[in-house]
């Protein structure tokens, strides 16, 4: 049967190789929004992209300022006002990638081994977002018109929380208005099991650190009688959880929303293997809460990982010093319904609690972002499961994802619109890893899935 | 009643510009023996040490080749078989040191500051070393001998534990042969208490590594099912010490000799107040194990401390990870009679036993040095005694050092001769710390000692 999209389809299809290339410019620059030496790249991604929408027609192109990095705007109203208008989130922004760190080529010059992208930013999210700027393209170069209206929401600072997107949504509320949000930033477990990801966990981030002498000190002349502040961080740190692997802050679970036997059903249908879990992560033994299933650990419970830790002396050789002080970075994955705020409070609270008079303690809130949980049974839902039978030849299951989108939550509540995560990258694409990476292949069936799923949502009108 | 002494005591204190002038040079040079970026720097040390040596017309002046840095040798035996020889060690190597550390001045570029001499090294050691060898000039330059022969062992790699000097020292008996080893590397609590060491603790420095998963995991992803391994580390460091402040290494004190009544009465004469261990330090409180005074905790007891911790992201900003690996370096300080090597099988079979089967685990062991203990009754002991009464106005006290030098242990049992730790430093100096200091008037009364010293221990012949 023929459809309006297949021209689209076989345009997309036709032209990868130029997508790739024009990606390949977007993966050179190294927006890194957390470091302040790389605000200039920052800004230079976000004046590529506005220049590339430029080139394809779209309207109201704009790098809009905000207390931060910037917002890139554009939007394609051509389909009328009768059609729905889909409004698509992304960002440009990276996190830190080093040769050092474990890269195998440039994480700042993308090369292709074995049919996959390798560069940070590959997957996560320069080439999910950029399969939605080529969906358009592919339908108004091919027929002149895309079935839906277009709106184009693309933020510099997901990577350090969103802290500035809130505000801006709030100031854009006529602008952004829309009928359905799509986001590609997530995951599926393997290229023949699409997902549509419904809840996303939330994040409290904080940095502490800990004082003692007001210098490093000789460990000879001086060690015995004073704290080590890198030993107080340990012996403080060492009791963030409970010997049952259950966080020991107190309060911490009081607001989760248990899970039912008909969610838990849902998350089995994804769930993974020890060995599945083994074999892409390289650890030697699986860890966590033995109550919960692997998956239910990775996506419906919250967790507290140590990020960075860092005190005295870490060059080559020996160096005899008491450190002056030691710090780390420490983050939580939320669900519904824990309060980001809430939960630095009970961080704050416990590490004074436990916290010796020998030294002095510093906790700081770095970033905050709500967990969101989206129904699927709605049209829009439904519409993008269409979508993924049409460009993957089976349906998408329902999943959980385990990362934070911060503004999934905040688009939902403050544009009254459901979200719709279809996420294109794999598992296993290593984001925030060394050797990040992203499948062409899966590149190209997102960006006909995209194609398909503005059909299907130009049906619902 | 004049003595030989004063004329090269009367050169000394004519000369100290001359002499700051020479030491500034040595300090300019960064000899970090244990950054090998620096292997360049610590040859250039040697060179310039030996050259100077040569134009004060020393004989047999050479940098000699070890397994690692060079030694510097030089002697000057005019004052004839029947005189003793004194074989004067001193090590031109120093640690690190960076401005984001927390130093005010270049710790490269020498500035005085009241009276006392700010760089890295300046009291550790090579201000301190410069003593005998101004000392030497002095009296070569007034009266054309001095009145002991003099033979200088200066070595390289002191701050790295000196690995190749025991081997150095066994390969030249007949070059290193002296009556009595003299050593200015330590330190007195204030200008007015001159001490003479007779003890130094020895040293286990070992580096530990945790690994997990194979790469960094994005912390959303995968967080939850991992044993972070910044995690495991400090929850296996949070397990080093007891509640009451005891190491809790099995066995870690069971070859601690006990202290003796007289032991302690001796180390009381040379307490601290708490009062005044927070003032030299700036630590809010002390700490350490409370059966024991301040000063027998910080010379007298074993320590065991963090030197370096780290893991994942420690730059600006959040990053979402579980680290690949964490690791630590940690350093005991010894008291006589344990053996670095045997607390290191316990070091390491503790943290095995602790170790958790979620995380692979590797301890390293970096560095060792023999604790030292030397009789002060001995009659090289009492001149030296007899040298600070002269130097100072009055007899110094007999104290036992906190620090470690790994060769006072090595140079005593192998060339058969009391060693005697005649130190110019204050403890106060802030040695391994931001703003090393030494005091010029420290370094003068140094000189004029040594002078005397050599005097004195003529006279024992």
């Amino acid at each position: 049967m023929t459809q309006a999209s297949d021209g689209a389809r076989a345009y997309s299809r036709a032209n990868v190789e130029k997508f790739l290339g024009e990606l390949f410019e977007m993966l050179r620059i190294p927006s890194l929004s957390g470091d302040p030496a790389h605000a200039g790249d920052v800004r230079k991604m976000a004046e590529w992209l506005a220049a590339h929408m430029q080139t394809l027609g779209l309207d109201k192109v704009a790098v809009m300022e905000t207390a931060g990095h910037p917002v890139v705007y554009g939007e394609w109203m051509g389909a009328g006002p009768d059609r729905p208008t889909v409004l698509v989130y992304g960002h440009y922004d990276v996190v830190p990638a080093t040769m050092e760190d474990g890269w195998i080529s440039d994480p700042f010059e993308p090369v292709v081994r074995d049919g996959k992208i390798y560069a940070r930013g590959a997957t996560d999210d320069k080439g999910q977002l950029f399969i939605h700027v080529k969906a358009l393209e592919a339908w108004l170069k091919s027929s002149g018109a895309a079935p839906v209206n277009v709106k184009f929401l693309i933020e510099g600072e997901e990577e350090v929380s969103s802290p500035n997107l809130t505000p801006f949504i709030e100031q854009h509320l006529d602008l952004l208005k829309a009928d359905v949000c799509v986001i590609s930033d997530t995951s599926m477990p393997s290229i023949d099991a699409p997902s549509i990801t419904h809840s996303l966990r939330g994040m409290t981030y904080i940095e502490i650190e800990v004082e003692g002498p007001k210098d490093d000190l000789h460990s000879g002349l001086w060690g015995g009688a004073a704290h080590n502040p890198a030993l107080a961080l340990v012996e403080m740190l060492g009791k963030l959880y409970n010997p049952d692997n259950t966080i020991a802050v107190p309060g911490f679970y009081d607001d989760v929303v248990p899970l039912t036997a008909a969610e838990r059903a849902m998350i089995a249908k994804t769930d993974l293997s020890e060995e599945q879990y083994k074999a892409v992560t390289g650890v030697p033994a699986l860890w966590g809460d033995q109550r919960f299933t692997i998956r239910e650990r990775l996506s419906a419970r919250p967790t507290l990982d140590i990020n960075g830790l860092w005190s005295g002396w870490s060059g080559p050789g020996p160096k005899t010093i008491i450190p002056q002080k030691a710090g780390a970075k420490l983050s939580s994955r939320l669900v519904a319904n824990q309060d980001p705020h809430k939960i630095f409070e009970l961080l704050k609270g416990y590490l004074e609690s436990i916290a010796p008079p020998t030294v002095k303690l510093d906790v700081r809130l770095l970033t905050t972002g709500r967990a969101a949980l989206i129904p699927f049974d709605i049209p829009e839902m439904q519409a993008a499961a269409r979508a993924y039978e049409r460009g993957w030849g089976h349906a998408p299951v329902f999943t959980r994802g385990g990362g934070s989108i911060p503004v999934v939550a905040d688009i939902a509540s403050l544009l009254k619109i459901p979200v719709v995560m279809m996420g294109y990258g794999l598992d296993s694409d290593g984001l925030h890893s060394p050797n990040e990476h992203f499948s062409i292949e899966m590149f190209a069936r997102g960006i006909e899935t995209a194609i398909v799923y503005w059909e299907e949502l130009a049906q619902l009108a």
